[in-house]
């Protein structure tokens, strides 16, 4: 079994298919997982969608809506739907993905779609629609099975019988008291190990791991993570239990923030869809770029300052650029390595300043080596041993500050409160283009003129 | 709740009791959930991780060796307990927790450790050990709960029963025949929900997703995080279930694979440990370093080619850094948001098309913005018009074949089999770094001397 990418034949398949009468599409489809279907929609029409979810059981298609992506836009395919079908599919739908899909409509179309359908299950959606999109409670789905405090064993088994038919997997069970507070965890293996006259009360785990509604996705998936949890129960400032994260959620939050950290650490805006247009691509650079070319002209400004330096020896105008270049790699490479390792776990004072010193003695026998063999080529190309010297002082200097500056700096943010990946290699690259021209041109400047 | 940060007084506090005796010591500790302990470990000494996993109960001593970090090697702990004590721990050990641990020693090691466990865990071990640690048959853990597909509703219930005794949580049930071939899943909900004289063959889902021992470990994310799954089985070439592999074992794969594509990005060696001492740092970095001084020698050799140039208009040294720079930064931009949406979903040819031609677009736009500015500078602070076209027409072009650069390099190499995160911004940046210089000295030299 291999990941499902799409085949030209599948779509060419599909494709045929569209073409021909409902009886034939319908059996192609059958040969299809739903989240098959889901990826081929990036690829249809939007009649073509239509057609194919009016086609598809109700259970199939709630469940390729339930697996489009966002970038997919399944609340355009929604609202198109007749009003009949779309509600029987939001129905189907798990509360978290349709407060999802519904969150991206504007007010009207809303309550147009809540208005239709079952109204306890627009009660629900209502309230998710209420939770920041990136907390536990926007996160979390309300259908959860829970038990009371005080039932026996068989009734126990009965009510997560009960419960369990409108869900596809539990999970862990709650234990609740009367006013839904949670109490608990219960393992349906105990439930059925314990001997009939066993109270639920006897047999549950105290002290379970909870996450406030208004928690931040990035910390629930720090817990789930750590914890080795399935699931996480979600509760309100009473303790009240409001509904459960499942891990497959955070698989989805962990993806969208390792996309947001690679985004950032190149200087592009966290915001911005990887499959957006250009207009929104170039709102979300063009300030980074904006921003930089300021700093550039402070690096560049360095070179004014050494004009005659330059008049006088050409060849430096090249070398410093490679030095300047070589200081960028190596911040790059101690900024990666840094805020990675940040992001996976706090660093004690020791270890930051272990970190430093590390990266410190890396640029500083990457820049001696780097610095020797910018030295033989000054020697033997250039004919210019004084050159040579002062181009290896200057690669190790700039390749020494680059390695502290790169770990040091997200560090710091760190310590202050600021998200260290905006410590980007774009923002650091400048640093160390100022010092790689400061070196050589002061150093040429001193020894050679 | 909140995720777990060590905080120093936790860290004092357990100091303290470490100085004190066993009891006092037991009494702090019952204070810290295991995976939490984990995490104090990295902060003590190698004595004082002995001495508490000495006194914690088995149970426990094993979740907290099970819950440190590969970095914090708890291969070395386990090699320096007592033979009687380590063999308890190694038993209660899941099967793929201690086959990733014993596979880092070395192997007389192994054979001591697994010689004194108990017989039917050594040859589980020895079994897995087999596997290369980054597929499926590494990942998996051989203890399943599966029921025979002849069982009845009350004998399978019984069998389930009896298998979970030994597990913290079961995710799926498998459903196979004699000779252990898989053929498909069943639910205890199900189970529990059937009349008596149900058999398992009866209500059980046939075709489950699997996967083969040897897929890759990324692959084995891909479906999990596709499929929405908790755990997915995996089997031989004949079907003959082996044994399964959990979500929280694929978070962990997830966080690995991040770290790489980070640090590949940044022109870093994918096997670098993130805390690895400054050696092996050296070891991961030098090689991508001197491989860029090479190619920073190619651009460095176009300024040599217009040295005349150089010499006769210092300036445009300044500028040419600027240039060079801001194509260095767009080109990684393009290159960031490309390789992460490849990495995410596979691209159609028109997608691929549409990618290059955004970032040209992109491109384009960023650099005609940029350009003005430069243009702006030149005209008031230069006094220099035609300087400033040569800037403008300069930064344009070059930000333009950054940004077809940054979105076609990864495409390519994704088709032709090469992991596109080595498209590093390193590997990029000189090709910018070298159309960086060459445009503005090449239009100076035509329209300014």
């Amino acid at each position: 079994m291999q990941s499902f990418e799409i085949d030209k034949s599948d779509l060419i398949r599909i494709k045929t298919a569209l073409e021909g009468n409902d009886a034939d599409l319908e059996l192609v489809l059958k040969d299809y997982h739903a989240s098959e279907i889901a990826i081929l929609f990036e690829r249809l029409p939007q009649e073509a969608r239509e057609r194919i979810i009016n086609i598809l059981p109700t259970e199939e298609a709630s469940e390729v809506i339930t697996e489009m992506t966002e970038e997919s836009h399944p609340e355009e395919l929604l609202v198109n739907l007749h009003p009949e079908k779309r509600s029987e599919i939001v129905e189907e739908l798990d509360y978290d993905v349709a407060t999802d899909i519904i969150s991206q409509l504007d007010e009207e179309d809303q309550r147009e779609i809540l208005q239709d359908i079952d109204q306890e299950d627009a009660t629900s959606i209502r309230a998710l629609l209420n939770y920041q999109e990136d907390t536990a409670g926007g996160l979390m789905n309300s259908q959860v099975i829970c038990v009371n405090i005080n039932l026996t064993k068989k009734e126990a088994l009965e009510d997560i019988i009960r419960q369990s038919e409108e869900m596809e997997e539990f999970y862990t069970i709650y234990v609740v008291d009367e006013a839904k507070i949670l109490h608990g965890i219960v393992s349906i293996k105990d439930i059925l190990k314990a001997r009939s006259e066993i109270k639920v009360r006897d047999i549950y785990q105290h002290d379970p791991v909870f996450v406030k509604a208004d928690l931040d996705q990035e910390e629930v998936a720090k817990l789930i993570s750590q914890y080795n949890l399935t699931s996480i129960p979600v509760v309100d400032d009473h303790m009240k239990l409001l509904g459960r994260i499942t891990v497959d959620d955070i698989i989805d939050v962990m993806e969208a923030e390792n996309t947001e950290d690679i985004l950032k650490i190149s200087g592009v805006s966290e915001d911005e869809e990887l499959s957006g247009n250009w207009k929104d691509a170039v709102k979300s650079r063009l300030p980074w770029l904006v921003i930089n070319l300021g700093t550039a002209f402070l690096a560049a400004s360095i070179i004014r300052n050494f004009d005659a330096t330059v008049k006088s020896l050409a060849i430096i105008s090249a070398y410093m650029t490679i030095i300047a270049g070589m200081g960028g790699n190596t911040a790059t490479q101690a900024l990666a390595v840094t805020v990675r390792r940040i992001s996976l776990s706090d660093l004690s004072d020791r270890q930051a300043y272990n970190t430093v010193l590390k990266e410190f003695l890396v640029g500083l026998i990457n820049g001696a080596c780097n610095g020797l063999i910018v030295l033989a080529v000054a020697c033997f190309y250039d004919a210019n041993p004084m050159l040579g010297l002062v181009l290896f002082l200057a690669m190790t200097g700039n390749l020494v500050i680059a390695g502290i500056t790169g770990a040091s700096i997200p560090l710091i943010l760190k310590r202050i409160g600021i998200d260290p990946a905006v410590a980007s290699s774009i923002i650091i690259t400048t640093f160390t283009d100022c010092i790689g021209f400061f070196l050589p041109l002061w150093l040429a400047s001193k020894l050679l003129l």
